[in-house]
């Protein structure tokens, strides 16, 4: 099942500063050759169910042994089965119609 | 790597009730067997990374199998190492500050 | 407007122990009289656009008084024109088909 | 108090196709003047509370009046006393450590 996702990943329990540990997480998804990208609030990722949730889980695993005691992770899933379509794809058909 | 999760599947395509297809995804968990609690807006869920994504997964190609062409679905994930702490747990914590 | 809401607020920078704030935004929804369900996970509330963004913001100020200096906060909002509905009502009409 | 949101709209009972209803909120945000960047899950926007809760009602009104019936948005928010910080900075120091 083909997935695009969204994530943002918020440690907690190690201070204020956390774009370290969220470039960590953009190193895991280069390291493991997902199709992702970077914006200010989050990483849009795309490709199959379980390569998308290992890399989630990768990341996870990382920022705990970076040395965050807890993480809270927001998800949203997009699944479809009447068209295969990409982030490109789905961004391109709003500005068509934002001009 | 332990897991609580809260998710909520909206799905695309069918129309504005949407309970048939939540209840779908309780009978999902209820037969996988993954602990979790149904609320208003959404379910909670724990169990290890790979039962509860795995749960989640087969909740979307169900809910497609029943008709649903597209699927949104929003996760939250909570994981720690500091503790092992249930949703029961993070419930009671909360209710014994509130009086 | 009607809303029904579903928000999770998460304090960023004192430590891993949240549930003294979570109980502060509870005790916030109680004095401004919003409709609110805690769970383990979050909480739901139901009421006004207005009064429900109102109670969500007074939770931001009351937590960054008590001492976080930065908040991620997740909501989960519905609205609907074609009928009224509680939360009560959404989880009855789940319960109904789960047997 | 200055907010950095993150939203997507879920228009429900209106079809697959929901590019021209994200396309209208783009419109509201812009008609209002609110500073926000469009990406392929989502729209980022920055202000202060009221103006960005405002613009997200106003995203549901015109959704609701384009003939959507029920809508399911995801709003993620920041706040921070720490310091100002703008999406684009919150961009930069991922990138930074990202190389």
């Amino acid at each position: 099942m083909h997935v695009i996702a969204e994530f943002t990943v918020v440690p907690i329990g190690v201070g204020v500063s956390l774009s370290r540990y969220v470039a960590a997480c953009e190193r895991v998804l280069t390291e493991l050759g997902v199709s992702h990208t970077l914006h200010a609030n989050g990483t849009g990722l795309e490709g199959e169910w379980d390569e998308v949730f290992g890399a989630i889980r990768r990341c996870h695993e990382v920022v705990h042994e970076m040395g965050a005691p807890r993480i809270s992770t927001t998800v949203t899933i997009g699944t479809r089965t009447d068209k295969r379509q990409s982030m490109a794809d789905k961004l391109r058909s709003v500005q068509e119609q934002t001009g």
